[in-house]
């Protein structure tokens, strides 16, 4: 594959594969009898520093793997792609997180019925506040998708050796998890919310609850407004 | 030591190598009395994605280094190596995974007849499931292997600086334990599975029970069918 | 921006982006109904490498990034900066400092209220002695960051390929809390200690107890001895 | 400094930093009151990674930085050293073990009277076994050097990228610590168990018990017959 459609193709894989090892480490830790049930926190940053890691090696030889709409919205503002290739990209990363959630389903599937907390169960899908508030909520986004996106740019301005760029951003993830993550659990990226939150809502889970729409809100609109305030604060640097 | 020789002797040591540190590790989690039990999931997660690091490091200057025969047949698959070299590849990843576990028996000496948990005796050595289900048992080694070959397949398009390779591999196995060990205790890999379940049947451990023959098949099955789906993947892909 | 007002600019910026991701963590770990809380020190010790590997990426483009007046000390005494950047980069050092511990107020914003325990607010944001022995705490302060300068001092005559610096200046962080974190909780830097100090004065937080001045020199003196033998030392090894 | 005069004082600070680091993580784990205390098994195996880390990148520049005369002995064997150089490496890796130890007594001064678990103080500077069996407790720590060496001598053939390979000492301490850790407390090092074992008998601690001194040959004998058998091993590979 090549060109745009490689391109394209690529944001869905890798969000695919950013999914599928994210939300896994959430069912590894949150469903019952899951042999890292219970293994908390550090499983939960490095397991998702470790899913971005390896989604953009995978997607990374057939473009940009954002995986991320804000990401993308921050390097259309920049130029580094075209605005033409906003919505495909978009799209394509919903459409992988949707596909990852689904693999995740199937991972573990005889894990979702011992499970009976409906949090538990959300929670392995999409994120949550820690204490609603929603202003508080989208200051939370805002902050951490702030940092993930001015640290990509600055990536841009560093001269790494081969493949030394991809653990940086895993070290990104990390940082951003561990440390930004307590208030709302840290989607920082749109697609990671909303495309498991639709596969909440339509898989055949026994046990689950609401997919708590009222929500799902604020990992878009806090994402998005970080990832502007990123490229100006950026622009001054630069 | 030189051409095929050299490289089967690699998968030999190599496999050796990512046995005993990787059952070495569980061992340390799971026996009794050792200064390490009860440490949790991400000690297992970062103890079999270091020895995979180290495994690779110190076969990969005799040969490609796979230590797995879902690798060795994806790697066929793609003209990576000879076919000729599959079954020798195999039996030396076999052989050394079986003296690899001896090594972890020698190593943990006091500590098999202080530990009266048959389960975790067996655990050390062979995989198991959380929820025993065999048609899902076989689906979360096949998506686990396939993320793990993917990625590798991905990793050849990709210019990493000296060393930096393997470090990815490692994160690779981090990422696929944290994210996807939960149902099944990720074999991934036939020969991590078999050759220590195979130990287990032989070693004088007075404390020990069943080896679990009936599921033996679940992590061979799995992690070939994951390899080949990754490979049909990859060539959309590229 | 370019010279010497990018340089200043970029102490200032790195500062913030290490406060909000290191005091960051700490809010996860200490504050009530976090996701994080209570994860331990593992987290702790991760979160401050990860916040200052990118704090380091962030402002590395703009200047020699210190983030830290022990390290700029160490580097006017070694001639790598000029001496007449001292002063300016200290302020920048404390100003970034203290902005990014309002963030972290931000970030966390409904958790204060939540959280009655007086000793994690504060230590959410400055440092503190496990147990109170001034000359012991300026010893421990010393020790490590001596630790830290001399790494640093190392690094600059080893010949890193791109982007590895930045990964060995995270592992020296992490070197640094997990072996010398236990006595004081590992200031060695006085700005990331006085900066958030004054911010916990300021700011409203209802729940917030006294913000214990009498250690606040500690942290401050403590690194820049440590910084002056470290230099001594290095001038002693090449 | 130059020539061999800086290779042995190289020997001598690299150990020193190795011991405080190392120790370090063992004081914040094991003494009463610290920060760290009771953090577990994956903060003691980061801690010494990361010590070996820090202690090779800071003594790098001076020389080999092997810091284990199990390590010399090797390297003597395999000629990248020469034997006149034996005896010095090693009484300057034993001193500098020995003050390394100091360091960390300093470090933690107010803790030492704070802890009345004598095997925690004594474990905090020297090894000791899970359980007490010589002729095992030997084989334990021949393993865990075998594979310490043997991943060094090859190392030595992997063309690593600049800083690269210190990070690949630092995994490989990781993953003996985390797989090979669990009986003896991997010392793997003669000159890291005795030299803190003799701080711990001089040093005026108030709560310490016996420095176990039947068990010191252990530590000594055990890693340089796993040295011999690497070298052994490693020239069958080449």
């Amino acid at each position: 594959m090549t060109g745009d459609n490689a391109q394209i193709f690529g944001e869905f894989i890798g969000t695919m594969i950013l999914i599928l090892l994210g939300d896994g480490v959430c069912a590894a830790v949150n469903l019952n009898k899951s042999k890292a049930q219970g293994s908390g926190w550090i499983v939960i940053a490095f397991g998702w520093a470790m899913a971005v890691t390896m989604a953009v090696f995978i997607a990374g030889f057939m473009g940009p793997a954002h995986l991320n709409p804000a990401v993308t919205l921050a390097m259309a503002m920049t130029g580094a792609i075209s605005w033409s290739l906003f919505v495909p990209f978009i799209l394509a990363q919903l459409l992988g997180a949707l596909v990852g959630a689904i693999l995740v389903w199937l991972a573990y599937l005889p894990h979702w019925s011992e499970t009976k907390d409906q949090g538990a169960i959300l929670g392995t899908f999409a994120t949550g506040p820690a204490i609603r508030n929603y202003p508080a909520n989208v200051i939370t986004e805002t902050i951490g998708t702030f940092v993930l996106v001015l640290a990509l740019l600055a990536f841009g301005k560093t001269d790494f050796a081969g493949g030394t760029n991809v653990f940086a951003v895993g070290a990104l993830i990390l940082a951003a998890g561990l440390s930004l993550g307590g208030p709302t659990g840290y989607a920082i990226n749109p697609a990671r919310d909303l495309g498991p939150r639709i596969a909440h809502q339509l898989l055949p889970i026994s046990t689950k609850g609401t997919s708590d729409w009222a929500y799902s809100w604020v990992p878009i609109v806090g994402p998005m407004i970080g990832a502007v305030i990123a490229v100006l604060v950026f622009n001054v640097m630069v």
